[in-house]
């Protein structure tokens, strides 16, 4: 079991940005999300797009914001489950959240604060029969750890951006790596086309168009794949298959959990703090809704804090809190670690 | 008469961003400030100072995050009218807010965005008989100008930040600079103190301690001074007295517009648009109030988010107003300039 004083489903700007005003208040967080990294949307969808509507950043590369972020929060050190999305949820008798992951880890809190973006992601996967039972077995809709592919013999299916970058990176790794896509024609930056070409040119990868996996064999774990590559059908030997035709959000599992919906988004209620129709339950960031809601980063930083506040008395009815400002008061890590500005002296000038 | 679709009242952090929001929905605003510089207490009060509570920045100095923003806002050229409070109100018969200074400028549009901050900042002022009749003409408490002391005779009263800071700039400039304090103590950066101290002992300035200036001549402009120096009176000529013994802020005037307040802050609706009681006169950051109110820079920020896009439905309520994301279709300045991501491209690989 993982306890904490706020379990933070997702980890986008808003959840990691909810663990610094958590934080300031000396409550501790863990963070759950489907993906196998922080930053949900930001950095699954378009870490290298930049981001002009950061208050104070006219410019910022959406990636750099997350990792701006985690370096932000780092003295508060939130825990996290990544790679896994919440299933169930279960309230004891002393009144405490329990939230079992797909993994079948337990965490459990006194508050839940869904921070869940568009949803989790879900891969969308090839409509091919039996793929399924190699999921893990040589068919990673994710790379989470790039070293696994190393001296493997790699096909990789797509033909957007993370098809192109994930066959420019582990071009360098691989034994063999086959770039395969129903077209002849991919779409992402230029730079990242470009490169892709000249990887081909140069016989650092194959590139099969128009071509598509069909079939998949081996017994426990993936050993062949039947390609058809433009209507002639053909075996080839493989360690890995990686599908990256994008990925789908979806509200998932948590639509089980009795939440006031509307559309894709969880009702709240935004004149106070972000509640939804379960005590206990918070929604802030892009999977929330309200009168007049914006989908914008900086708003899931308002509603952190608002709720983070709000979940400080709901935990301690008993304590005073009073707003402190990081100018005047600085911030305390968890691990005994200090920011502050420099005091003022008081002093003679003779 | 200055016209603009936003007239912010206050040129801080929440006020410099709404112009940003309002850009994006090609909205031009015009801010007035009682300050003679933009930025509100962050640049008034701890300009030097860190904030560590900005999502996104693990650390910035107050003035930093300013001139972020000013940047952040350039492509919407907003107008400015500084050093200048806002005094009335009037409602023109076709809906038209006019918005009057001290200066008597006037100022006209439909809608007007309150982001005043803790109010005015108004100059604490020593008690001297006719000290009035000399300010502007001798006697100043901001200096918005530098140059307009070079090889003039100045006094700077006080022993705070301010008095520290300006001593230091000025001592480059000026004739004589005489810097007088009711204590010989100082209060203000290490470093600060220091360089004073330096400066008196290089003779590059005067120090008088304990004393204060009791007394003021001269006819039409200010002459010379009577100080106090440890209970011996003297007479010194003088081209200007600084007094820097800090700003008081009020809300000033705005309390006589009509608008419901509690304590020294402006209700607003949060449960929409933060706008008042007064409809198409909407109040962001420091100066609104609501239940779980915040007073937070980026509260700031995503108020003027909400209102803006509150305020576009007001202006055109016949226009479809789709909330765009900018790393998708980036920023258009109303200067024609244009910011916005590197498209992805199209591209066969052969």
């Amino acid at each position: 079991m993982i306890r904490s004083d706020i379990l933070i489903i997702g980890a986008g700007p808003a959840g990691l940005f909810a663990v610094f005003q958590a934080g300031l208040l000396k409550l501790k967080c863990h963070l759950i999300d489907s993906l196998g990294i922080v930053g949900g949307q930001c950095s699954e969808l378009y870490p290298k797009k930049p981001i002009y509507d950061i208050p104070g950043y006219p410019e910022i590369m959406s990636q750099d914001l997350i990792d701006k972020l985690m370096e932000q929060i780092q003295p508060f050190h939130p825990g996290f489950s990544l790679g896994q999305s919440a299933e169930t949820l279960t309230k004891t008798t002393s009144g405490e959240f329990i939230v079992t992951t797909n993994k079948g880890v337990k965490h459990s809190a006194p508050v839940v604060i869904i921070a869940g973006g568009l949803g989790s992601f879900q891969p969308r996967k090839p409509p091919i029969k039996s793929i399924a039972a190699y999921e893990g077995n040589g068919v990673d809709y994710h790379i989470t750890n790039p070293e696994k592919y190393r001296n493997k013999r790699i096909v990789i299916a797509g033909g957007g951006d993370s098809a192109l970058d994930w066959t420019i990176y582990l071009s360098k790794i691989a034994k063999e790596l086959l770039l395969i896509h129903r077209r002849d024609e991919f779409r992402g930056a230029l730079d990242s086309v470009n490169q892709v070409q000249s990887l081909k040119d140069q016989k650092k990868i194959e590139l099969m168009t128009p071509g598509k996996v069909i079939g998949l064999k081996g017994e426990k774990k993936l050993d062949s794949l039947t390609i058809d590559h433009d209507g002639v059908l053909m075996n080839r030997k493989v360690d890995f298959l990686i599908p990256l035709f994008g990925q789908i959000p979806k509200l998932g599992p948590i639509t089980k959990w009795g939440l006031k919906t509307k559309g894709n988004a969880i009702v709240v209620n935004n004149s106070l703090d972000y509640q939804t129709n379960i005590e206990g339950i918070y929604a802030i960031g892009d999977i929330n809704t309200y009168p007049g809601k914006l989908k914008l980063i900086l708003c899931g930083f308002h509603e952190a804090a608002i709720t983070c506040h709000s979940v400080f008395k709901k935990i301690h009815p008993d304590k005073n809190n009073t707003l402190k400002y990081t100018t005047v008061t600085g911030v305390q890590g968890f691990d005994g670690s200090q920011k502050s500005a420099k005091p003022s002296v008081v002093k003679k000038i003779k």
